[in-house]
């Protein structure tokens, strides 16, 4: 089975970035808008029951950190692929950092930039041309993220949460 | 904003059902396949996180219980709803009583009929047609839930799991 992790921002978040991906982002009716901590990587049920207790140690070591969106970018000419640019932050880093380790180290293709995906697989020019509008826009919006969830593709292409794990504390709100 | 609390079977059960649903549910592409634990229903965030206890609590104490689906079914004439009949469990009974009860109480349109919906809003005609062939074939499936899922809607009608819930002692399997 495929999986994959990621923080689902609040509604507010998700529905603003929705008003562009319904245009520009072909994952638009997959999975609701994210931030992709570990990209998509094959294992077994039996695996991920096995290991699930290092995803709650991760979760549990880390904060709940807040989430800024602060500018459109993009990732072309490498992918034609636009996003709202999420600001670093070493709760964040380091949290991306345990769910590619250990049981659940993977080779990174790219290094690592938090983000939320607004447009991808779009043409050159499109890309080009939309990316060029979008960033002249102003955004800016914090949160507080406090939670990330693992989830698995189904044969359609969608994604079904498996399972929520909340950040150190946010248990206790 | 609008919650819902349901649970996501496992993905074999998801593919099966989505074979049907990509033809008959005008909701597939909303919301995973699922079992409807509590129907939709407004709340705040705030409130949320004052009784996601509640629902801590709800989930401890249940225990995971077979899902077990042995035949379609349908409401057809009350609504054009075809699904996949799940059998009646004590747990899964009990479990559904206290998210609709408490601070969770809400006024029930229909009494709880353990389903998974594979067809929705048809036409008379077609749900009749589609019903007459699909309660000549057989299905048969038992699986172990062990987990629910509240949920939010965004704007455009696509539903966000917000945190996963286990049922007394999954955790530790």
């Amino acid at each position: 089975m495929r999986y994959g992790i990621a923080i689902f921002p609040s509604k507010t978040l998700q529905d603003i970035a929705n008003s562009y991906r319904k245009r520009y982002d072909s994952h638009y009716a997959k999975i609701p808008p994210h931030l992709t901590l570990k990209e998509s990587f094959h294992t077994t049920e039996e695996e991920i029951r096995q290991h699930v207790k290092y995803l709650r140690d991760a979760a549990a070591n880390a904060k709940p950190f807040p989430l800024e969106v602060y500018k459109f970018s993009s990732f072309y000419p490498v992918t034609n692929t636009i996003y709202l640019k999420v600001k670093e932050n070493e709760i964040l880093t380091e949290l991306q950092k345990r769910l590619n380790s250990g049981p659940f180290a993977q080779e990174a293709k790219y290094s690592f930039v938090p983000h939320i995906t607004i447009g991808q697989n779009l043409e050159s020019a499109e890309c080009a041309d939309v990316y060029s509008r979008l960033k002249l826009e102003a955004i800016h919006h914090t949160e507080t993220a406090d939670r990330f969830s693992l989830l698995y593709q189904l044969e359609n292409g969608t994604w079904t949460v498996y399972e929520t794990f909340l950040l150190g504390g946010a248990e206790n709100d």
